[in-house]
């Protein structure tokens, strides 16, 4: 321990940090999991050399490493413990390129999103992918998560941006994969392999993406509430099925809209009323926004919708308070699944019969437009009680059933880990093992996570 | 080999083929290429099981397996010899499911492209994947070789429209990988990594695919000539630079355009003009239509612009044309270079450049909207002479200077096997070496092609 420290600090001086306050921000991320014990020390890396350095030095004593981009992460992904040196790369923020005429750009993993996006929009421009937590998580670790968000159904996740990485393996050795063209097939896909793999692969240390061009048009703002969650789920299958792609699509049953109604102090809603909030962009914005509250008033919602900016804003605000709202409850594990669309109604039937057996409530937030339901599992204290363990077990193999996933945009980390085998299978579990030890023979990277 | 066939019919029976015709035609595809001796025999599966049956024969005989599509390649892939099982996964045709709640299509690999788009056309939906080939190749093929096409700039290549896979592995066993929802995320992403694949991790024996809703609204084309092909890729550019999103934009030079001309007896084609094709579709099609219109004429082109899908069609026949036009030329060796767009004029200008060194002519067609090139490398007889590949060799060296890539769409099956190196670097070629021996330890699945 000693000896890896010394290295480190010969190697990286003061890129090393011992101090208690910074070792103990490494036991967490936001999933509100905290490891046993404090790491070894903190490399703030400023550049793809200082991660090599690190990783020689791992490699040459065995000592664990976890990369670690903003700790925003929902899984306990970033999360480390004794021995282990967190390498944090969120200094390593730089935006190296834009092309315009590539709509691409290259930047280094631990700049912001949202940092990277007020940059772009200065341009006309925007990256597409957007986790809530945009304001505060890296591209690196959207990246290693394969973030989703609210504009996946028309925009696409995290994978669907990314053209090219830079990657140090756990021995040091810098690999460069994909390309700046659109296409490119020459041999296996080893960006896409990276994209999602948190941490178990390789440290990201520089990403080629593509951006896109801002959306011509208006935007138009939708806020619906529904009798029921049930009603409100066949008024979000409905506008799909009426060939209308919505941006955002975003549902809310009777228990989060009731948490959000008290922290806003919102009049006028009742008893198990469910939310459902709607934005159209684009050339046919106005059109497909019409047709949406159409749809939605012949399915028993009452909806306000608006063109304007500012009162767009106004009515995606209940949506937007969910997350202080559930706060506000007690401590939240925010769970993740994800379904086929038409399982939604099925799904939300099966968190009401859950929420019955173990007598508890579980507000759900949902992307509608692509099926991924953030069910919130509200307790007191730190401790995840055993009885919520349990109902988010039923919870995970309802998803599987309904053909689903036990994590849509999340990921595994450590908090899913004794389900992941559930839905892999032996076989495939096992030839997981066997390509993360291909890219990691000595197991240094992020052990413990995920397999 | 006699135990090996033996045991083959035993478990396949009649799906067991040796006649001359059978082996003679799984010795080539549609790179131009040959194998010097014809393969041990083709198994034409029908189920699952079947493929299963024969993986398992020769993970116990050692034996090397080429899976087979419809054989339509560009690089060699499915291309069999002597000692080696044929594959063939044509025969397992069927459309298990179309799910239009969910977007999504499960089917068997063997189905073709253009058939599966007719059956899905009838509902209003359609599979964005479209090589120039649709009509002749397999869907399984496609995501074997992660095509693309025409459409790929604004609607994605085949990674981008597959959601699960299910493949037997070399040994036999059956591995589902992926899922039915929009989003997910649990362990790696064993899906990406299996497109574009080239038979070399297992064999696709099912495929759940996104499909998409007919594009609402006009298709609008507009055919155009310019003086030179630098004066296109000029336009192309500005195209996209003014924030138009074409459906569908190539680019033919000279070379090309003269050989269409002829085939077609196309009137009016000055010496080196060139041809630059675009369409555009969706709600905005006749606005961004006119605006491309506008940005052709003030950069010196004469266009024809039509939403008449009758008159769109017609406007498409000199592109259309290309490939009969070259086949009239001699014998084509189609070249499939990408660099990101802004490298276009670049590369064109490389093009020249070697045209003259080597005294041969390069026609070269473009999809203009993703920087993907096909320069047909036209000679007499069936060899490949050196020259060619000489000057093939230098096209790859350029494409990879300008941030391209050996093949954007085509894969590299044996034809670029040598360049292969050049592109990933030796520490990257070495650990998709050892992938692909997690997948395949003996070394049994299409052996020779790729690495
Ligand atoms: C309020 C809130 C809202 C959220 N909303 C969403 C949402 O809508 N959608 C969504 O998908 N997620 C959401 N998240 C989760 C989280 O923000 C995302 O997973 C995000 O992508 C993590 O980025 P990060 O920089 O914080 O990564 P970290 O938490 O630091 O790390 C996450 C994982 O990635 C690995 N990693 C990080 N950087 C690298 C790198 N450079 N190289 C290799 N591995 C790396 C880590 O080892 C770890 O396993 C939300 C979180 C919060 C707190
Ligand atoms: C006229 C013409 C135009 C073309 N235009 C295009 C184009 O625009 N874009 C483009 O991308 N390509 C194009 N191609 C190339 C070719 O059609 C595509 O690569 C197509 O995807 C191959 O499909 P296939 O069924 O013919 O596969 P095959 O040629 O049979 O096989 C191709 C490769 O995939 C493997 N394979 C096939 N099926 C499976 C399976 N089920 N499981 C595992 N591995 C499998 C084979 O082993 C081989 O390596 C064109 C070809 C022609 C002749």
């Amino acid at each position: 321990m000693r000896l890896v420290l010394g290295q480190l600090v010969d190697a990286l001086g003061d890129a090393v940090s011992t101090d208690a306050a910074t070792l103990v921000a490494a036991q967490a991320d936001k999933s509100g999991h905290r490891s046993a014990s404090a790491p070894l020390a903190v490399v703030s890396a400023r550049s793809i050399a200082d991660v090599q350095s690190v990783m020689r030095i791992a490699t040459a004593t065995g000592t664990p490493v976890v990369t670690r981009g903003a700790g925003t992460g929902l899984a306990g992904g970033a999360i480390a413990s004794a021995g282990e040196i967190v390498l944090d790369v969120a200094r390593m923020d730089r935006i190296l390129e834009i092309s315009e005429a590539d709509q691409l750009a290259v930047v280094e993993p631990g700049i912001l999103n949202g940092r990277f996006n007020e940059i772009l929009a200065a341009r006309g421009f925007w990256f597409a992918p957007d986790p809530a937590s945009r304001a505060i998580s890296t591209v690196g670790g959207n990246i290693a998560t394969n973030a989703g968000g609210l504009l996946c159904a028309k925009y696409g996740v995290t994978r669907d941006a990314v053209l090219g990485l830079k990657v140090v393996l756990a021995d040091g050795r810098l690999l460069d994969l994909g390309h700046r063209s659109v296409k490119g097939v020459t041999g296996l896909d080893l960006t896409a392999l990276m994209v999602g793999s948190e941490g178990l692969l390789g440290v990201i240390v520089e990403a080629t993406v593509r951006i896109r061009r801002a959306v011509p048009g208006t935007v138009a703002t939708i806020a619906a509430y529904f009798p029921s969650v049930t009603d409100a789920a066949a008024a979000a299958a409905a506008i799909t099925s009426a060939g209308i792609q919505p941006a955002v699509m975003e549902l809310m049953d009777s228990a989060s809209l009731e948490a959000a109604a008290t922290l806003l102090a919102l009049p006028g809603i009742s008893t198990g009323e469910a939310h459902l909030v709607v934005q159209t962009d684009g050339p046919a914005a106005q059109e497909e926004a019409n047709a949406a509250y159409a749809v939605i008033g012949s399915l028993g919602g009452r909806a306000a919708l608006s063109t304007d900016l500012v009162e767009g804003e106004r009515l995606l605000a209940v949506r937007r308070s969910m997350h202080p709202a559930m706060e506000r409850l007690g401590t939240t594990l925010i769970e993740d699944v994800s379904v086929p669309r038409s399982a939604l109604p099925a799904m939300f039937a099966e968190i009401v019969r859950i929420e019955q057996h173990y007598g508890i409530r579980i507000p759900t937030v949902a992307h509608a437009g692509d099926g991924n339901l953030h069910p919130n599992f509200v307790f007191s204290g730190t401790e995840v009680p055993e009885k919520v363990w349990q109902a988010a077990d039923e919870l995970f193999g309802a998803a599987l059933r309904l053909g689903g996933t036990l994590t849509g945009e999340h990921g595994i980390g450590i908090l899913k880990k004794r389900w992941l085998g559930l839905e892999l299978g032996d076989d495939q579990l096992d030839l997981q093992r066997q390509i993360k030890q291909v890219f990691d023979p000595l197991g240094i990277l992020n052990p413990g996570k995920v397999f």
